[in-house]
């Protein structure tokens, strides 16, 4: 009988399911009868993204985070697709920070070519799972949300690609409900414009609290606060931006802060990250973790421990992004064609240890970013996916970080080399902080939005000398 | 063996069943085996609000709709139960419109009394209903959102108390993705003390626009625009508040309205109702309906026409609320236990289109007072729910919605008769307008929050006069 295999997502990792398995097609390999549920009208993910926020047309929770302006925070050419490449798409240099819109129409351009959209049913969600251990099948019931009908698909194999950054994890402050002001979370912003003039606090030290609030004072927000659990992220913020220790409790408009000192603000967007979470799954076959590199029990990054049927992609904290995404799902795929052969259950256990153990030990961002390209190294040297040079990216995340630490508000404007063309990035025509339309054709076609094209940062006109 | 109920949502629906069955308990009938499933970590529902909108701290949809300085926007008199009067739980008479914390006090008071409490799992969601035909029995799967636990209970009747005001209807609007400022839904409105000083634009004619555009006016919005679909609400507006047609489409932060005109706004909050949502049930048992005073599909408002071992609570719009769904309650249970016999389907479909003729006959907004209380008669009476005066209320309704045509802002200053205890209401100590302290506290011990006590608005003070 055809391999049945079930796909619950559509975003990036569900989109590299299915190319994975159009990929082996080409090859020769027969195509498992293949069903992919997203419960929104597209595919993409996180980077199908509208104004809605908390709950979308169909009453669904909205899956992506993100907003206006939100232009890529790490280099394109950390997570080009080895098998189409970003000239491939573009049939031109573009630059290396695209904003969401360009990102997404690459994502896109690969999986059109690929004609695997037919896999996908649209508008509807994944309600509820069942493993049946005797036959070995799972059984999803799914849901039309455009006709309000419930189906059952039974399935051999089943992959959970729906991401975890859209359940947001908000942990409860003392009088913040009567914080007269805008209080969301990161999840729920769709651009900083409304914090033009504004006193805007932002509670979390990662991704999100700095782009929101590097934003902001691109909107002109009269200041931007951060307020940090552990410790502050310390960049080389502009005038208005400080950092803060946690927020002990609001009163009214003023935040205390646990070293004593305190502030008025308009709004509080808090940027404490996501849950993992997966309501159409029963809580056995429910990933619990932390944001990590590498969460327990998925061997490999990728297969349930307890049930080698089950497959997570993309469940890890990333520094790769798409290119890992495409690793995880020819990984997952050669599996459940039995070309590659999975270890017993105690083996499996022991690897998954020794990747855990090595993670606990890394001592900076820069480890890490070896960390997870030596993690896709494993992915890719079992698969026939097409290699490509994972030190040289490995080498482009640690100059983005120091390109951070040097000029937080000006990195973007930098060019990075395509480990996959070869292709050095063109400097974009706008600078970052100039650039107040995000949309694809402004992107391609111009014209600039800078004032003064001359006027590049030190750290930009440095580089850019080299 | 014992009947096995299931019960799906404590709020103030959840809770009349809880306490329907406990009053036949000690009347003694039997106890039924009760498990009732909440998914926020205390009953009351709508009335349970937090600062959290979207999604909630687990990441599931939040329920309630509510807001800060939200006060009953109908007379208290016209919801009491007549089982657990105000008096009674008060221990003197109060006013006749409480903000939102006395009115939840209000309905926790009987169900603490009562001790079902026990009855209830707290943080605990409903995933999955299947219904058995063979065997006649539903399986529910629930999540225990605090432990990560998913849990199966087999029923052989289940009701629905989750209510219909929490997943919003949000249709799209040309543009709206590039309006600057904030967007949100009603659902997701907790406060209007931002919208101070801005040009706040509401999409709805109903009574959350109504209640937020005149929060925002209290907050001192620059401000209030209605935007109507069908008509406009009409009421005798504070200046700087108006109406206009439905909103054709946004350009930047103008909105273009289809009768030509035009405006620049802040904020939008689009009051464009809700959806009724059971994400928990299979279609084929998931009411479709709009937000109407007599769903099709419910016998009695009450009983799932294809399979009577199904019951929803408060699924319709509401004139009434606790009392209505109190009357509900004990006509579900009679009917669980047999003492009330259902006649068979087709005599059942005649009725509910006999209702439903009558409904749509309605010429006005007094008709349809008398008609739910018409509806809430027949329950009463097929029931051992103590009886209450029902043409009392509907003449209060009548009172109520000709106070609001007078003094949109005044309305709540009013005071009613209870026809449960003959009690006379007492006149707040502060006005609506100038209330801003809705705590409980506040509330009940003063002082008042009106600079000048004698400014009472025409209609107030001719009323009173009386």
């Amino acid at each position: 009988m055809t391999l049945r295999v079930g796909i619950i997502g559509a975003g990036p990792s569900g989109m590299a399911a299915l190319r994975a398995f159009e990929s082996a097609r080409q090859k020769g390999t027969p195509m498992p009868d293949i069903m992919c549920f997203e419960k929104q009208n597209d595919w993409g993910g996180q980077w199908n993204s509208t104004w809605r926020m908390g709950l979308d047309v169909h009453g669904e929770p909205v899956h992506s985070s993100m907003y206006r302006h939100l232009w890529s925070n790490g280099p394109k050419e950390c997570l080009e697709f080895s098998d189409y490449s970003f000239d491939e798409h573009f049939g031109r240099p573009i630059s290396s920070f695209p904003p969401r819109e360009v990102l997404f129409d690459y994502i896109k351009g690969r999986v059109e070519k690929s004609d695997v959209r037919k896999y996908v049913q649209f508008n509807t969600v994944a309600r509820h799972t069942s493993w049946n251990e005797e036959s070995q099948e799972f059984t999803l019931s799914v849901e039309d949300l455009a006709t309000g009908t419930t189906t059952e698909h039974v399935f051999d194999k089943l992959i959970v690609s729906t991401g975890h950054f859209s359940f947001p994890n908000a942990p409860e402050f003392a009088g913040l409900g009567g914080f007269p002001g805008e209080v969301l979370h990161a999840h729920d912003f769709r651009g900083a414009e409304r914090f033009a003039g504004k006193r805007l606090l932002l509670i979390g030290a990662s991704y999100s609290a700095e782009d929101i609030g590097m934003q902001a004072h691109k909107m002109g927000a009269a200041s931007v606060t951060f307020s940090y659990r552990t410790s502050p992220m310390g960049f080389d913020w502009p005038k208005n931006t400080l950092e803060r220790p946690l927020v002990s409790r609001f009163d009214g408009s003023t935040a205390h802060f646990i070293d004593g000192t305190q502030g008025d603000f308009d709004a509080v967007v808090l940027c404490t990250g996501y849950q993992h979470k997966y309501p159409f799954l029963p809580a056995e076959l429910s990933l619990k973790s932390k944001n990590v590199l590498y969460p327990r029990n998925l061997y490999k990054g990728v297969v349930w421990q307890q049930n080698t049927n089950l497959f997570y992609l993309g469940a890890q904290d990333q520094y790769y992004t798409f290119n890992m995404f495409d690793a995880q799902a020819w990984f997952a795929r050669d599996v459940m064609t039995g070309k590659i052969e999975l270890p017993p259950l105690a083996e499996r256990e022991a690897d998954i240890a020794l990747w855990c153990e090595r993670l606990a030990a890394l001592p900076d961002h820069n480890a890490e970013a070896d960390f997870q390209s030596d993690y896709l190294r494993g992915l890719i040297d079992a698969t026939d996916y097409p290699p490509f040079d994972l030190d040289a990216v490995s080498a482009l995340f640690k100059d983005w970080m120091h390109h951070k630490e040097s000029d937080i508000l000006g990195y973007r404007d930098m060019v990075h080399r395509s480990v996959v063309t070869g292709t050095m990035a063109t400097r974009h025509h706008t600078r970052w902080l100039n650039a107040m339309d995000d949309s694809l054709a402004r992107y391609l076609n111009g014209p600039s939005q800078d004032v003064d094209t001359g006027s590049l940062t030190t750290l930009t006109r440095e580089l850019s000398a080299r």
